[in-house]
């Protein structure tokens, strides 16, 4: 049966790929004004249809091929993605345009805001509050571990640089990427175990941290290029902090004030689909508000989906209607995979060919991940699993990249704050934690005590589809 | 209760306003380096995600009233759309970037696939074989009829302009766009009637036909200008339609033969999500294909809703999994009102303001509107609404605007064969054929033979949700 299925498969791909070539051959071949002209006109369109279903099919191939080893999908969709960016290696170079499209990056950014939305849902601010404590703790040992060791890998490997520098290397490690641990969660059905609600609280946490270390840090470093000596006034710092705070606590009491009212007044109005329409509202409305205060889009649509209630929709279920997470569950079936194949296409594997940069870059992957096992530290309470926290706030991702691409802007002496050998280092980093985090994490969680998590996790009208 | 509601609406419109002007205030006010160079990292995402809301707004906002005043949802989101994208008259042109945004129309582009894919669905290809010879029929009569009137009206006109222009004017009220009938007759479903499928079978041949005329229209001009006198070839002409209507019989070939073993390869796959992505992924192939041959990627997108066949599905639906229409409708939901919002905000209302161009626009909408209803002369079936057919055969949209903005780079004597004012008299037609036909359509399709109908109307599993 195996076998029928993938000759089934080559005669398939065999197929579509004559039709394809004798498609485009005949389209660019003598279309004449008409066809050229119209071509024009949906070029953008059409380029974007081209990536979709080459993401669609790496991502289920990917998928299909890591299950079946016993390894995580998601996996498989970024190794897919980390093959199809790198094809130009081998001289094939028709994937190369899909890692500069704008609209392409953007469908991803959705997808990855999809995803935090639907794990918010399966928690509520209450379950969060709970662990609020918990949370801050793995959040400050998970920013200050990893900062002082990266700053001692820079000190070791860069003897020769300004503590800057240092500093600024150790504050690019500091932090996490959540969408990654979000996924492989929700993949093995783990959102509403304790040590889930912890990691992503921590994140949310640590996003805000982040935020004020790179405002500190870069005000330090400007201060000192201008030699002015004054470094960065605790009033802006505090009003970083302030405005952020603001953000996560005001949408929680204005949100679950209002928001009940919003949905009362939707239940009211004459036309299909409101459900889902008004909470992708609240989705990607709290996602651009905590962009615009500084915050990553994600941090809101994870506060949204804690915020939206199950109870609130009594009125349209009575109606027939299906829950969120069901009317959630296709579009992030269609647009989560959008984001970690994109991912894996923006690995640039001639990085790894330069062992100078890779010994760098090794030390500082180490140091980032040993850094955060240091948030396992943080939880006192025996029944959690703390290894498993401390292995689900290992990823670095877009954050880290952001604090390197704007360390490479800085300017001190006459050289950038993080020269092109640091950056390489550091996107090195973010694959390596990348990809270590779903085998760890899902070997932890699912090694340890079925029972206890079971006992924890909150009963949930189940997502069903994806 | 009613004023209830618009109170608490009212309420919550005010605390949102004052939230956002208090978040936009933060952000610009005194965000340092790091908010600046992490906004300038997430700014494309963040303004799509203010596009989104606003749209999801509108979307549902116009749909309620329109649906209380017993006119169509679609109506109200064009005509919300249309207020959004006008306010810069009375001086607000924070909507403005709305109408420019690449990826937003990229967006809108996917929704009237995914709706097209749709309607495709709720038909096979047997069924549209049928009305095969009446849809052509149609399409005949319907391209036929407007150009002759529209030629008419342009050498009343414009009397000094050469034929070439009138020829060329009669050309762009060819092709129906069939997006906008797709969507009501999906809205009161009559999806299944025999009148909807012999429209939506003439909007696929019309659509190649007016591919041919353009090419042919084009050609002459372009030999006319050089003074060659050659025209276009006939052989070219015959290639148009060759790959045309070879894209057409054998993505129906190929795929009644192929596709069933993809998706019985798909359901071995170990992975979830595969029936939605693979279906998604033969929507967004054929449509991309459709682009690649010259046709309206609408039309590769409802070939490809056509030829699945939820029989092929059994397997995932005996394991539990939804049909493809409940997997597809939650995506409908969210994508298919960005594209019906967008286009009311690309209706310029000043283009109405200018009485000269006014008139010429009056007679050309009346040109087309009336030579559409050739259409029901084609229709000798006496069971059959065909004044229902010539209704749903009106509107123009994209394929139109494309006719005209060729001719306006066509340059014929030293002048553009399409001018300012001629160009603005194609959009007021465009815009009103899209206004006029959901009430009219829905007029005339619930008014006649609800009981003939009914009989005609194929058992399927029922869309939800939206």
């Amino acid at each position: 049966m195996r076998f029928l299925t993938t000759k089934r498969l080559t005669w398939f791909l065999i197929i579509a790929g004559v039709y394809i070539l004798y498609s485009v051959a005949f389209a660019s071949g003598s279309g004449g004004a008409a066809t050229d002209a119209e071509k024009a006109m949906e070029e953008p369109v059409l380029s974007v249809l081209l990536q979709l279903i080459v993401i669609l099919l790496a991502a289920k191939l990917g998928g299909d091929l890591f299950e079946r080893i016993k390894a995580p999908a998601v996996l498989g969709e970024l190794v897919l993605g980390m093959v199809i960016g790198n094809l130009h290696l081998l001289g094939f170079d028709g994937f190369e345009p899909f890692k500069h499209n704008v609209t392409l990056e953007i469908l991803a950014e959705i997808g990855v805001i999809i995803l935090l939305f639907e794990v918010g849902l399966e928690s509520t601010v209450k379950e969060m509050m709970k662990v609020g404590l918990a949370s801050f703790m793995v959040a400050t040992f998970g920013v200050v571990a990893p900062f002082f060791l990266g700053w001692g890998v820079s000190v070791l490997f860069l003897p020769e640089e300004s503590i800057y520098v240092h500093i600024f290397i150790g504050a690019t490690l500091t932090a996490t990427s959540v969408g990654i641990t979000a996924r492989v969660l929700k993949d093995i059905g783990k959102v509403n175990t304790r040590e889930a609600k912890i990691i992503l609280g921590a994140a949310v946490i640590d996003d805000i941290m982040g935020l004020v270390i790179l405002a500190v840090v870069t005000g330090v470093i400007s201060a000192a290029a201008a030699g002015t000596g004054e470094g960065v006034s605790s009033g802006t710092v505090l009003w970083i902090i302030a405005k952020a705070v603001l953000f996560i606590f005001g949408a929680i009491a204005i949100g679950s004030f209002v928001l009940p009212a919003f949905f009362k007044f939707g239940f009211r109005l004459k036309v299909k689909g409101v459900l889902l329409s008004f909470s992708l509202l609240v989705c990607f409305l709290l996602a651009y508000l905590a962009g615009e205060v500084g915050l990553a889009p994600i941090v809101g649509a994870f506060a949204a989906g804690l915020i939206l209630e199950e109870v609130w929709f009594k009125d349209y279920h009575s109606r027939g209607e299906q829950s969120i997470q069901d009317l959630i569950s296709p579009i992030a079936t269609f647009m989560v995979p959008i984001f970690f194949v994109r991912m894996g296409m923006l690995v640039d594997l001639t990085t790894f060919a330069n062992l100078e940069i890779l010994g760098f870059a090794a030390l500082l992957t180490l140091a980032a991940i040993v850094g955060k096992q240091a948030c396992s530290l943080a939880i006192f309470d025996k029944t959690t699993n703390r290894i498993a926290i401390g292995l689900g706030m290992i990823p670095r991702g877009e954050v880290g990249l952001i604090f390197a691409g704007i360390g490479a802007k800085l300017v001190l002496e006459g050289e950038a704050v993080i020269n092109s050998s640091t950056y390489s280092a550091v996107v090195i980093m973010v694959i390596i934690t990348t990809l270590v985090t779903p085998p760890l994490l899902i070997f932890s969680m699912l090694r340890k005590g079925n029972a206890q998590d079971k006992a924890e996790q909150v009963k949930e009208i189940p997502a069903s589809g994806r």
